[in-house]
């Protein structure tokens, strides 16, 4: 689920970057791509030699890499464990990668000791190595599939007696580099097929590669350095607010984060607005549908339904249980939000797939007419047809090659480690359900990646729940299905998702003539920073807040307990719900796929005032304040837009990227200060008139 | 004190104002007064008709002014009663007059019915009028003499023996009458002398003029429109702010205003921002140099010196008084203060009258190298010497005559009347005090209007201080003298305050060809407005806040405490203050004079740092919080000027006429709300880490 929000965020937000960026340049290429040859991109950069593939990859991009990679596994690991929405941060990774090279560049070149300048190939190496590093934060199911095996999620959800692993350092590592790297091999060999024969989208990675374009040419630095600037003020604001907060917050309820803004009638009903930067930012870089459709699903569920289902308290569910239990009102929450989630992930994973399917088909069949270069006949990157900007490009692309051996034989080897290796982590995932993992996983890797290349959309986290669910029923209940569900679900997610994400880098490298060989070294590299920042900075976490994963808490983790029900549900099926919630869970998982037929079916004009029920899931699970966060941050936006269209189009992406990156890097000294065991000194407390009163009175009587 | 301060704000404020509205013209019109003829005004005015002063004088102008009163009044009694200050709200009520009556001339054009069209001498009318009527705000003592004649005040000082007088609706719109109207009186005959043969500069009333005149020009309209509309941006903010702050006030030491920004610790020490729109906004109006003062003052007395006498607890002072306790450390705060005040004051005072006298000498002895108008010979307006816009200016100005013949006779029958019934309010107040202070007031009422015409500077309130003492003094003690002094000190402020601000507004309507007559009239009219509004606002406050006039309240009304300790110093002497007290005092009188030598000492270049010691003794009492209000203001002020100084010359203005006004309405639904009994649903509460897990213990014991 929070894949789907997450790519469908990178693109709206992409597209929408690209066209401030390099506002010119991005029509010219769109109109290069629809097949008419104006202005071209690359003779621009003529005069510029490109470096060979092993000068592309620098030890000073990786020093970069590794410092953005830690700042964005804090953001992503903090996006995870709070609501699950992930905004794209490619923007900032490239506006950041680009800043600070060019600080470090500027100052060697300063002391005469650069040797080599910098290139807007080291700059998309730089990108590609945090996207894989920061993906890892994400697709290591930190917030999901991983954190859902814990006693403490079990424990919560009721149902410890179908097994649970807590986390360890030391596991979690081990899973990750076991798994994380048989995705970048499985499409190795099929990048020409995606890149230059089908001639792929990839919104994402395009945009990137513009963004990155368009800094070094030298009007294009001036902006981004302006937008850097901006950047960075609002990152220190949003550090500096953040560090402001924590003085408030001795004691539970208490700060800026439990403020009820609009009475306590409603905050008890989680209306309010938590003055969280990251999730106003992270409102100012969706689209506007999504935070509608995020506040629209907190009002029909917070707003409506679960007082309508509290009224039948003691009739659909016993009454003395507690409020946050799973036999409770909770089990509502959770299991209604999942079938809103599953049935849009069906229906998403149809037509993807459908589309996927025809698509190749059209593409075997060798009708020429939509890409205009037929698979049978592989044109010659020379050939009169191409424009000399896609000439050039694929020069460049098929000059480094990778060969077919090396990536297969890869895929093998590590397939045959990971299938000896998981099932001593897991005792329940038997090594032949990793082998029958294994032989699929390119297949659904190639759809994943194929897909993603037509829509920008990644249904890693649906591939993900399909081996929940297969796996989990073919283990059963009795021989620990849930945990092998969870586990499987892991190994499939971090395929198919490694391969889309490196397809996407591909396509950055071939508009930026970055050589295939250093954007798969790039990705091996961050994959591996990835796999050890990512479970550290979880480990912080962890051990700083000792109600992570719990409702109410700071961080609830939401998806971990989403994810859980999913794989007790596909190993114990629906009899164990509250009466009525079957029900209930039928019809919004229809209600979810009708909605998104009537999106496509109205077409774009009527059909982009359709919410997305996948964004209204997640407050029916977490409530509404989040969405109030996002629609604070949306209204900034549209009010910025009627005000100064050009200036919010240039800026209001390094503000929201300031906003989450500020607020997001404060949770590392945040978390210090946890685990050394210092407390804020100040509660702000907020009291109903009579409660104060009573309080008053006790203070004054024993000061 | 709070009076110098609000004219030393106008001062700057209104010149700042000048440039930005009509920048050009500003420095033409400062090029003609300096004798130069280069572009006139009154050319682009040519064509329009200049009423008759009975046209001047429309219906719809007293309506507009009546509602802008009734604001304003509203905005002045909270800044009177919360530290005192108070900025220029000329530039204010010149906007809005212009923004309303061009809103209803617009829409009686568009329904066919408008008569006549809105002219400039209308908004000078307006402007006047309104001035008029919220000066009697200030000038009516609720926040300074006549408050502290209240038994609540007189309790809190503990010198209720010496004797109280509450306030009262019936008394307080009799004593306003009485004494309200004399001023006007007693400048009437001497307009023509002041503007046309000493042509002195009213900065305020130039300022003003300039504001009008360029409003009334196309271009200037555009610009009003844009200010009126920023304005009314944060007039509705800071409207909604003050509401949106209301619900968090359930409690004493509750919401907002109680924020203990900087910690606890400071919190104690009065160090704290509380989010005060109207501070911040008078910040940004104030010059840097005031705001600095008071943060200045505050650090040093809330900082250094409060602090430090506290260890002194025992020695210097009973330890077991009250900590508010004038016999405590209470004393040195208001005392201190008193001192510095009375030092500022004297000083000032003996400059401008020396400004005065040798301006006079100067003017008298024919000497006309300055003005170029010696007073024997009195200039033709004709005269080919003076520009076109003197000239036109000048025929206009001597039109409308008002008889001298009415002019002293309406003092005289004033005064009878005055006289006559004083002493039945207060008989404390002997008739013979009063007839002596009308025989000397036409004397002071000139200097003071001359001193404001060099200097901008209105010595109200310095001559007020002097009636208390001279007539506390004369009474003494066993008579209620602390009573006589402080009614004698409403006597002679009144009197002096309309004299200037009637000479003001004859500048205005000089450089606005209104004639002087309508000036007249408009400013009885507002006058009369004035003493029936006031006391009617100021009634509201104090029915509707209990604790109006206490320290630490909302509403401290600090000088109505330093006013008292005034007239108690004058009567008792200085024997009834603690250990060292005194010397603190006379360091502190004499550290008044020595700053304020230093500052004219210096020169314009190296005294414009020097702080004012009167601004420097206004948080010695309250505490530093509005003065970091302030300082944010200044802040925002000073970023903004960096980032775009011609928006920030601009709309800055506007802007913190918005926040001061939006704050300052707000305090009429507050108090509605408070008089009808309703209170806030939550208390935002401020607790330290330890005291908050008692209370939570508290609240889990006893839910």
């Amino acid at each position: 689920m929070e894949d789907e929000m997450r790519e469908s965020g990178i693109d709206h937000e992409a597209d929408r970057n690209t066209k401030n960026t390099n506002g010119k340049e991005t029509i010219k290429e769109e109109e290069e791509e629809g097949g008419e040859i104006e202005e071209s991109v690359e003779r621009i950069f003529e005069s510029r030699e490109v470096p060979s593939w092993k000068k592309q990859l620098t030890v000073r991009a990786f020093v970069v890499s590794f410092g953005l990679s830690i700042l964005f596994s804090f953001i992503v690991m903090k996006l995870n464990l709070t609501t699950g929405i992930i905004p794209s941060l490619n923007v900032s990774a490239g506006l950041l990668g680009f800043f600070f090279l060019k600080t470090w560049t500027k100052v060697l070149h300063k002391s005469g000791l650069l040797k080599q300048p910098f290139t807007r190939q080291e700059n998309t190496v730089i990108q590609t190595c945090v996207v894989a590093s920061s993906g890892i934060a994400f697709s290591g199911g930190f917030g999901t599939y991983l954190f859902g095996m814990s006693q403490r999620v079990a424990k919560h959800a009721g149902d410890s007696y179908l097994g649970f692993k807590d986390p360890s350092l030391g596991w979690i590592m081990g899973f990750l580099f076991v798994v994380s790297f048989l995705g970048l091999f499985s499409v190795v060999p099929l990048r020409k097929i995606m890149i230059i024969d089908f001639k792929l989208t990839y919104p994402s990675g395009t945009a990137t590669a513009h963004l990155i374009n368009s800094f070094h040419t030298p009007q294009g630095a001036k902006l981004a350095k302006k937008q850097v600037r901006v950047l960075g003020k609002f990152f220190s604001f949003s550090f500096l607010w953040g560090f402001f907060q924590w003085f408030f917050t001795a004691g539970e309820n208490c700060g800026f984060s439990s403020f009820p803004t609009f009475g306590l009638r409603a905050y008890q009903y989680k209306f309010y607005f938590d003055f969280s930067a990251t999730y106003v930012g992270v409102g100012m870089i969706c689209p506007y549908i999504i935070n509608v459709s995020v506040l629209l699903g907190g009002i029909l569920s917070w707003g409506l339904m679960w007082p309508l289902i509290e009224t039948r308290k003691g009739h659909w569910y016993p009454a003395d249980v507690d409020p946050s239990s799973m036999s409770g009102l909770q089990a509502y929450k959770v299991f209604i939000a999942v079938a809103m989630i599953l049935g849009d992930g069906l229906y998403n994973f149809c037509k993807v797939l459908s589309r996927t399917l025809s698509g190749l088909f059209v593409q075997l069949r060798g009708s020429n007419q939509r890409t205009g270069l037929p698979l049978e006949d592989p044109p010659s990157p020379f050939s009169p047809k191409l424009s000399y900007d896609d000439q050039r490009r694929t020069r460049y692309f098929l000059k480094d090659q990778i060969p077919s051996w090396f990536a297969v034989g890869g895929y093998v080897t590590i397939a045959v480690v990971s299938t000896a290796t998981l099932p001593h982590m897991f005792p329940q995932l038997r090594w032949y359900y990793i082998l029958v993992i294994y032989i699929f996983a390119p297949i659904l890797a190639f759809c994943n990646a194929y897909g993603a290349g037509l829509t920008d959309w990644s249904l890693a986290s649906t591939y993900g729940k399909l081996a929940i669910f297969t796996i989990g029923a073919w283990a059963g209940s009795e021989h620990g299905g849930i945990l092998a569900g969870l586990a499987a679900c892991g190994v499939m997610m971090n395929i198919v998702s490694t391969a889309s994400d490196l397809t996407q880098d591909f396509k950055t490298g071939y508009l930026t003539l970055s050589s295939p060989r250093s954007m798969f070294v790039s990705q091996v590299i961050g994959t591996a920073m990835g796999c050890v920042v990512s479970p550290c900075v979880f480990w912080l976490f962890y051990k700083a807040f000792d109600d992570l994963g719990l409702p109410d808490s700071e961080y609830p983790a939401p998806f971990a307990t989403v994810y859980r029900s999913m794989a007790k549900l596909g190993v114990e099926g629906v009899s164990s719900l509250p009466r009525e919630c079957l029900v209930l869970c039928y019809a919004f998982f229809g209600a979810a796929i009708l909605i998104n037929m009537m999106k496509d079916g109205l077409g774009n004009r009527w059909g982009r005032f359709v919410p997305l029920p996948m964004a209204m899931a997640i407050p029916f699970f977490l409530g509404p304040y989040f969405a109030i966060d996002m629609c604070v941050g949306s209204l900034i936006l549209f009010v910025w837009e009627r005000v100064d269209a050009a200036k919010a189009e240039a800026f209001a992406p390094a503000v929201a990227s300031g906003l989450i990156c500020g607020d997001g890097i404060w949770t590392l000294p945040s978390s210090v200060l946890a685990i050394a065991g210092v407390k804020p000194p100040i509660c702000m407390k907020f009291l109903s008139g009579a409660t104060n009163a009573r309080v008053d009175q006790f203070l004054q009587s024993s000061p």
